[in-house]
């Protein structure tokens, strides 16, 4: 597939953001992966449809684009998204190595019709202590010892 | 089922983060959603099992909490997990409604083990200029409208 102009890519995410905001009746969010001009995973929000808070556009065409390739990493991905991803998707970004965002709608424009992206990125910043969300620290001996296991797996190069 | 100690649903999750992470080969991460003492979700990391960066274990217990009640919020919960959650599962606990995480581990101890939690947490809070994922704003007429139309639909109602 020969390389298409950005606006072609910011386009089709779009397009979904409409598609599963009319016929899914889902949230107004689109996004598509794309690798050496092929578009290589798709996804709009389906929250609502699948009964899933963590099924936004961009993770769904993260796991898409993942699932298609059969990788876990996509370091020679760029995403397109509808609307600037939030905290959640961001992180998914960057745990997908994913090297470059374009996005249309602003975290702003997301809060003013009701969705709270621009509320989430306030609270991870801040102190555990002060956050709206209650973070309590237990004893951690044993999940230590969970870790130390871990990196003394003489098969975890596997998984790195 | 009758409400447990706080110590038995941590036990579970670190248990699950050691399953994870010898049968499974997968990361060392548990995480346990509880609903008025009854454990109603679980989840390890699967991310090399599944081939999807985005299946850390709170999100995992999230999706099966959700699926099991057949609800995309869980705002009666609580999230016990191995680990202090990355921003990713952070961002998917608040739209989850979940109102309170016990956690063990912290992001820097999953730092030293080699994990990108605490990078990712110095990331998100800076100007979108400074991040190390290029982040490109387009043009967003059109993905305006797609927020228009979702916020003139009759049925909206439905989805929020």
């Amino acid at each position: 597939m020969s390389e298409k102009s950005k606006e072609y890519y910011l386009n089709r995410a779009v397009e979904l953001s409409i598609k599963g905001s009319t016929e899914g009746k889902g949230y107004p969010f689109g996004a598509v992966v794309v690798r050496n001009g092929e578009i290589v995973g798709e996804g709009h929000n389906q929250v609502y449809d699948s009964q899933d808070p963590t099924a936004h556009a961009e993770v769904v065409a993260i796991r898409n684009a993942c699932k298609n390739l059969n990788t876990f990493e996509l370091p020679d991905c760029e995403l397109y998204t509808s609307c600037e991803p939030c905290p959640m998707c961001l992180g998914a970004i960057y745990w997908a190595r994913i090297s470059r965002v374009y996005y249309a709608n602003s975290r702003h424009d997301a809060a003013a019709i009701g969705f709270d992206d621009a509320l989430i990125y306030e609270e991870i910043p801040l102190p555990i202590s002060e956050r709206k969300v209650e973070m309590i620290q237990m004893d951690k001996a044993e999940a230590m010892k969970a870790f130390e296991l871990w990196e003394k797996a003489s098969d975890r190069g596997a998984v790195l």
